[in-house]
C-alpha cells in the first residue's frame, strides 16, 4: 500500500530552517514517511502517485490544546477573564454534555471542523461526563483524527452539575472511563485530565497520578494562565514552592505531560519544567482574548523547555492552526516590545516548527516529511490568494499562514490515510 | 427606486449600543437609509423588497487606511520594523506601479477583493505615479466602492525610482493628477496625501496644503507609528513642537485629515488632535506585525480624538475589516494588561462602532442604518458557522465578526447601491 503524493512541499527541518521543495515527491512505504525529494529516487519508481498539481503540501499541525466541548460557542462571550469565564462561559456550556443527544450534535459539529481543518493530531479536553467522552472519542475517530482526548476530572471549585464531589467519585469514573476508552479505540487515545489545580482535591490528584501510571496513559492540564488563578493558587497549595510544584508533588510532570499557557513561570519554575521534559502549549490567542498576558515563548524555548501551540478554543476563537501560528509570531512581537526587549520575537519559521515538529514531538516522530516520520500531511488550495508577480513556495506558505480564511484543505493525510474526500473543498478553520 | 432589505440587522446606535433587529427591514428612500424597522410601517408598504432570509445585514464598514500597491504582497516580509520595511519591502513593490500594465493586473486584483470584502468606504493610498493613480480610482469606482484615493507625494528620503526629487515638480505631479481625478470620477474622489514627514520637504509640505485647500479636497498622512521613525522626525523637524506640530505647522491638520496610527501621541498632541477635529485610523494589525506597538485607543477616545479603522494593508495582513474589529479588542486587550491598567480594553460594541459608525463619520453620514444616513450595507452569510445551539442575531454577529474567514458576503449595498452579483458567492476578506 505504499505510494506517493506530489505537490510543493514545505516542511521544517529544523526550527530556522523551512524547507520547500517545489513539485516535489513524499514518499510513503513501510507504513511511515520515506522521505521528502525534489526528484523521486529510482527505488519508489513504481509506486503509484497522486498528483496535486500546483497545491502546497505542508506537514499535518498539531493542536495541544483544544477544548471540544466548547467549540460550540467560539467566538462568543469574549468579554471576561479566565475565573469568570469559567463560570459564566465555560462551566455552563460543559453542564449540557450530561445530555448525550446534545453532546452527540455538538460533538459531531467538533469531529467535521477538525476533520476539515489542517490540524491532523490533538490533545483534546472533553467534560467530567463520561458517556459524552467517550462518543467525542468515537467521532474523532472515525473522522480518521489521530491523539488524545481527556475525560475532565473535577472534586472541588466546580458548580454542582460538573463537581465529581468526591475524590473517590471522581477517580472511579476516571478509571472506569480509561478502562474502556484504552481497549475501545486505535487512533484516539485517552489522557488523563486534571482541569486544573484550583479544581482538583490533593487526594484526587494523587489518584489520578496512580491512574496515569497504571494505564500509561500521558496527562493533560493547565498551568500559570492569568494572575488571579496564579494567586488561586499560591492560596490553595501554601505548601508548593510554586504553580508547578503543586503538580510535581504529585509525579504530574514528565515527558508525556502536556501543560497549557504557562504565562507567568517563574524563574525556578522554568529548570523544573525542562528538567522533567513537559511539552508547554503556547495558545496565544487565548491568552489574549481572555486578557492573560502573552507567554514568554522565547525564555522558555532558550531554557530548553519542549514547546508546541494549542489554539484552546474557546478562549481561543478558532480551530485554524495556521492561525495559531502567525498569532504566536504576532504576540511574540508584542511581548518584545511591550515587555522584554531581550526576548527576540519568533520568526514564522520558528512558528511552523512549533505548530507541526515542536507539538508533533508529543505524539512520537511526527510533524515532518523526514524519513521515518509518520505521513501526516495536508494539502492546501491557495488559489483564493490571486497575486500579479511570482511568488515562491516558501512565499505562498508564508501568505497562507497569514491568510488561512481564504485558503482551503482539499485532502488531510494522518499516519498514511487519506481522510478527506478529493471532491471535499470545505473551508478549514470552520 | 426606494426599496426595502429584509433580515437580521444590527447596527450601532452608540459606541456602546450595538442594536440588533432579527428579521428587520431596512428602508431606502429618497435617496438615503429612511431606518431600519422590526415592524415595517404602513408607509413604506408598497415598495419592493429583497428578502435575505436569516442571513446578517451589517452597515458597511470604512477602512480608514489601506496601500492599493501593497495588495499584491499582503500577508509577505512581515520580519521588519517600519523603516526597514518601507525600504525593503515597500518602495521596491511601488515602483512597479510606473508600469501600467503591472498596475492594470495588480490593481484589478486589489479592487476585486475591495468589492467582495465588507468594506464599502475607503481612504486609499496609491503610489507617487499619476497615471496608475487614476486607474486605480477608475478600478474601485466601476467596483461600486466609494471613498477616496491619493496620489503620493515624495520629495525626500525615498529611492530614486520614487523620489519626485523636487518639490516643485511633485506638487505640480499633485496638482496635474487632482485637476484630472476631481473631474473624472463621481463616486472615488481625490484626497492630498504626503506619504509623512521624513519623506516630504517643507517646501512640498506648503504646496500640498495650499493644493488641498484650492481643491477642496481631504488629506491622509501618517503619524508617530513607529520608535525609530518618531526619533527621525524629531531631527528632521527640530523647531516642531511634536510630530502632530509638524503637520500642524502647514496646516494640515483639520477635520478632513485623517492620520493613520498615532501609537505614541505625546500628552500635548492629544488635545491638538482633538480641537483640529482629525480622524485617527487605528491599524492594530499593522502595528503589531510591525513591531510598531499599540495605539493607546482608550485615551485617545477618552479624551474625544475621532476614531475610526484602517486595515493597512501590506503591514497589515488582510483586508478583511471584520477582523480589524476584533484585532481591536484583542490589541486593547493587551494595552491594558501590558501597559496600562487604567485603559479599560475596548468592548466588541465599541470596536464594531469604530469600524462603522467611527470610520463613516469621515465619508458623511455614513456607518449606521438610522434614518438619514447613506445606506450601505453588507450581506453576510454565516451558514459556515454551524452550531448545536439557539444563537441571538447578537450573538452571530459576535461570532462573524471573531471568525469572518468561514463568513462570505453575498451582497453589498453602497450608498443604496447593490455592488455584486446574487449568485457572487466568493469569501470575504481575499
Amino acid at each position: 500500500m505504499d505510494f506517493i503524493i506530489k505537490g510543493n512541499l514545505c516542511y521544517s527541518e529544523g526550527p530556522e530552517c523551512l524547507m520547500t521543495l517545489p513539485g516535489g515527491y513524499l514518499v510513503y512505504a513501510g507504513g511511515v514517511c520515506a522521505g521528502a525529494y525534489g526528484e523521486l529516487p529510482q527505488r519508489y519508481a513504481g509506486l503509484p502517485v497522486t498528483d496535486y498539481g500546483d497545491r502546497l503540501i505542508l506537514p499535518g499541525f498539531c493542536d495541544l490544546h483544544v477544548h471540544a466541548p466548547q467549540f460550540a460557542y467560539r467566538g462568543l462571550g469574549m468579554d471576561l477573564e479566565l475565573i469568570d469565564w469559567l463560570g459564566r462561559r465555560a462551566y455552563p456550556e460543559e453542564s449540557k454534555y450530561a445530555d448525550l443527544a446534545y453532546a452527540d450534535r455538538a460533538y459531531g459539529l467538533f469531529a467535521d471542523a477538525m476533520r476539515k481543518s489542517v490540524t491532523t493530531r490533538l490533545c483534546c479536553f472533553a467534560t467530567v461526563h463520561a458517556p459524552a467522552t467517550l462518543l467525542l472519542m468515537e467521532k474523532l475517530e472515525a473522522a480518521g483524527l489521530m491523539g488524545y482526548v481527556g475525560k475532565v476530572s473535577m472534586d472541588r471549585n466546580a458548580p454542582e452539575p460538573l463537581c465529581e464531589c468526591s475524590a473517590g467519585k471522581a477517580a472511579g469514573d476516571c478509571e472506569a472511563w480509561l478502562a474502556k476508552a484504552s481497549r475501545r479505540f486505535t487512533r484516539v487515545k485517552p489522557m488523563v485530565t486534571p482541569r486544573f489545580i484550583p479544581a482538583c482535591s490533593d487526594a484526587l490528584m494523587k489518584r489520578l497520578s496512580a491512574l496515569a501510571r497504571e494505564y500509561d496513559a500521558p496527562l493533560q492540564s493547565h498551568l500559570s494562565e492569568n494572575p488571579k488563578e496564579i494567586k488561586w493558587v499560591r492560596e490553595l497549595c501554601p505548601e508548593a514552592k510554586s504553580y508547578a510544584d503543586a503538580y510535581d508533588r504529585f509525579g504530574m510532570l514528565g515527558p508525556r505531560t502536556v501543560m497549557a499557557h504557562i504565562v507567568y513561570p517563574e524563574e525556578e519554575e522554568i529548570p523544573l519544567l525542562r528538567d522533567r521534559g513537559i511539552t508547554m502549549a503556547h495558545c496565544p490567542a487565548s491568552n489574549i482574548n481572555l486578557r492573560s498576558g502573552i507567554a514568554p515563548v522565547r525564555k522558555l524555548l532558550t531554557a530548553g523547555v519542549k514547546v508546541g501551540l494549542g489554539t484552546d478554543v474557546a478562549a481561543g476563537q478558532t480551530v485554524d492552526m495556521l492561525r495559531a501560528v502567525t498569532d504566536a509570531v504576532q504576540a511574540s512581537k508584542l511581548y518584545w516590545r511591550l515587555t522584554d526587549r531581550s526576548a527576540k520575537a519568533l520568526t514564522l519559521a520558528e512558528a511552523f516548527y512549533l505548530g507541526t515538529r515542536g507539538g508533533g514531538a508529543f505524539f512520537g516522530r511526527v510533524g515532518s516529511f523526514e524519513a521515518g516520520y509518520e505521513l501526516d500531511a495536508v494539502v492546501l488550495d491557495d488559489s483564493g490568494l490571486p497575486h500579479p508577480q511570482e511568488l515562491s513556495v516558501g512565499e505562498r506558505v508564508e501568505r497562507a499562514l497569514y491568510l488561512s480564511g481564504d485558503c482551503k484543505v482539499v485532502e488531510k493525510y494522518v499516519a498514511g490515510k487519506p481522510i478527506l474526500n478529493r471532491t471535499d473543498t470545505a473551508g478549514n478553520g470552520a
